[in-house]
């Protein structure tokens, strides 16, 4: 056997003492020897740079920095592990960072999905790459996956509950038939949604996930502009009941999908079957289905936030890149799955094309006809009727719910019954309506 | 940015055009763009070695040979994919190409469980990798999860359907209460099965596949030889009634899993809790449940088998391979995870000290006193009964049965347990006995 030859460590900078950044000091700790061994040289934490130190996370015998900006141009750093936050500072970071030739890992999603193409080409230009395994899903390599599992496939689609505060929320409305604002104030007591949820309860978080696995399944480059984006908000108990009484659960889901007009991203709730494994995903956990053209749907499941959870991913990067240290930027995965010009177009698909099935809920006068007239406006639009409930009316109120699932409809079709549907007067209030997906 | 040098096609060599190597040699036809730009050269099949043709693939404009052996001579070959099955031949076939200097790329789980330990270390010698992510599950990218996306991880344990034969027999039974023979006479007339079923049913297929993961997540020598193997041919309809009934399915898994005093290493029929995600997975599908310490719970679903799900899993590897073909072999990952010097020992704790809880099945005579007897010898082995229901007689019988679950055991106290029983004259038969894992 050749001898080997012995590898320098590969030294760190660890910018930020948060949940994750701590979570990653205190798991490079206790599994250092382990995590050598699999990268075929020790890990050493040069410099650690953050505003406040962190109690859950001991770092007096490390070299620690205020000044984050100091780790991007101290030249013992071979990698810069981004665990900041934020798109602002940590874009400057990053980009000296890689102006000095360093590495980059990061867990920041916005950072990502906001101005990955910028950070790419310049990494492409300096010769490093950016590994960011840990900006969606957490500890799922669903990244890893998608680059480099499933690359012997033309992807199809991929559907993924990626935010779990959101999946939290909806969990305890089915579980325990609470509100929406009921669920949310438990989510906040137990730390999992933030004073200001509209991060994401709204989806916008999700969409910054979203568009970082479209990007890397269809080749493409980021888009987060283009998400269609619609939160979990007006979602109502009886709605959940509703779906679960036809076999399905209402899920938030981030969705991206291969047309030949374009691609779909769009983050929404929606009804799925209850059959699918993807729909008995439940409380703050994530997955992602990824249907492949060869392999089919696969489903990758696990936390997808938390100190240590999200750690795994940031240490799973760190060892891809301190493997391939002193290789050639062309033997190391591209961070965009490909070389920046082989990308493709990001063409996407209009919201108004979008074709899905729907569930509806109108609340109509129990008077007779009421039902041929709606029947009748979806038919003129295409649309046909695969399901028609009448529910009692909720006590003390006149008016009877009526539960629709339609047929699969372009998003344009769909909006025009539903204006025409809500000017009928034996129609009150607005039409609640949400996708739905086979996912099959 | 620098001129990107083009890089010279990687030239493959197929051996073997079963169901596999034609399912290979069509996804690439098919998807061959995508995968040169994903591994930034393009992938060229050199040669293709066959004993005979498969009308399932068009190899009319491919070099053809019947002598497996010259591809492995073949010295325009870089990767040779091992994909005729069978251990004799095929270590043969693996040793003259890694003698050659070429990579390999094998689909073969009984070949690496068999003579891994062998292979990488002439490999290793050589300076060329092996890769083997096809071996396992399939299509699901597992062998890349474990070692690559986890490594952060100290793994605790694993937990695998990975036998898509059992478990559509297992689903059969369960779903329209068939017997294990009528669900494996369905298993055959869909061609799931083979004419002799022994090597699925009796779950060796399951420890090739269960050993292959134990080695990555461990960082151990395979050690198929020392894993406990338990088929499902003796599970009945009745076992999965009274299974649900209590809350539980039963799914023949793989398990290794870490103590203090060795590794486990079994594959057996196994209750778990039906509101595990794993407990969900039916039909031929296959699901790995993986436990870090620093992730927790992850689970990786998808197709096992199958031509194009399996060429999924062979052309990520071949897209790894090429991608570090000129790199140095320390700048590849491992084919065992790390190197084979920084293995640990596969000290493998003996059956006898597995501790689990139960599942029993006894047919005892409907008189007083016979379940106070049956707890008294329980009671002094050190095992509590935690559930205990007695059912119905069934039709025309005497014997009434009764369905026990019992605390964490060690495996050796439960057998002098159930021979206990089994002596008592009350007692008809044998005890019927599966294992009970949470899973949690």
């Amino acid at each position: 056997m050749p001898a080997v030859e012995p590898q320098r460590p590969v030294r760190i900078g660890v910018c930020g003492l948060g949940t994750v950044g701590s979570g990653t000091i205190n798991v490079l700790a206790r599994n250092g020897n382990e995590v050598a061994a699999r990268c075929g040289r020790s890990v050493v934490i040069e410099q650690v740079g953050a505003r406040r130190d962190n109690p859950d996370c001991d770092t007096s015998e490390l070299d620690v920095t205020r000044d984050i900006f100091d780790v991007a141009n101290n030249p013992n750093v071979d990698i810069l592990v981004e665990l900041i936050g934020g798109t602002t500072v940590a874009r400057e970071l990053v980009l000296v960072a890689i102006e000095n030739g360093k590495h980059v890992v990061t867990a920041n999603k916005a950072l990502i999905a906001e101005h990955g193409n910028e950070l790419f080409e310049l990494a492409a230009q300096k010769g490093v790459t950016i590994a960011y395994e840990a900006a969606v899903a957490g500890g799922i390599p669903i990244i890893k996956s998608l680059r480099e599992g499933l690359v012997g496939n033309r992807i199809e689609w991929l559907a993924g509950i990626i935010n779990g505060t959101g999946n939290y929320i909806l969990t305890e409305m089915r579980e325990k038939g609470r509100s929406f604002d009921e669920a949310l104030v438990q989510a906040q007591a137990l730390g999992y949604a933030e004073a200001d949820p509209t991060f994401d309860v709204e989806g916008i978080d999700a969409a910054h996930k979203l568009v970082i696995m479209a990007s890397l399944a269809f080749t493409i480059p980021l888009a987060f502009d283009k998400v269609y984006t619609e939160g979990i908000s007006r979602i109502c108990p009886e709605d959940i009941r509703y779906a679960d009484e036809l076999g399905y659960r209402i899920k938030h889901l981030g969705i991206a999908r291969r047309t030949e007009q374009g691609v779909e991203l769009r983050v929404h709730p929606t009804l799925i079957p209850q059959r699918r494994l993807i729909a008995n995903v439940n409380g703050v956990m994530n997955a992602v289905l990824v249907n492949g053209d060869a392999v089919g749907p696969t489903l990758y499941y696990g936390a997808g936030a938390g100190a240590e959870a999200t750690a795994s991913a940031v240490i799973a990067d760190i060892v891809d890149v301190a493997r391939t240290l002193d290789a050639k930027p062309d033997q190391r995965v591209p961070a965009a799955g490909v070389a920046l010009a082989e990308q493709g177009d990001t063409l996407v698909l209009p919201e108004e094309e979008v074709v899905t099935s729907y569930y509806l809920r109108i609340s109509a006068h129990d008077k007779p006809g009421v039902m041929s007239k709606v029947a009748t406006i979806c038919s003129d639009q295409g649309i046909s009727i695969e399901a028609l409930i009448q529910h009692e009316p909720v006590d003390g109120e006149e008016l009877v719910p009526v539960v629709i699932l339609t047929s699969r409809a372009r998003e344009a079709c769909l909006r025009e019954a539903v204006a025409q549907i809500e000017a009928l007067d034996t129609i009150e209030g607005k039409v609640v309506r949400i996708r739905v997906e086979s996912l099959g």
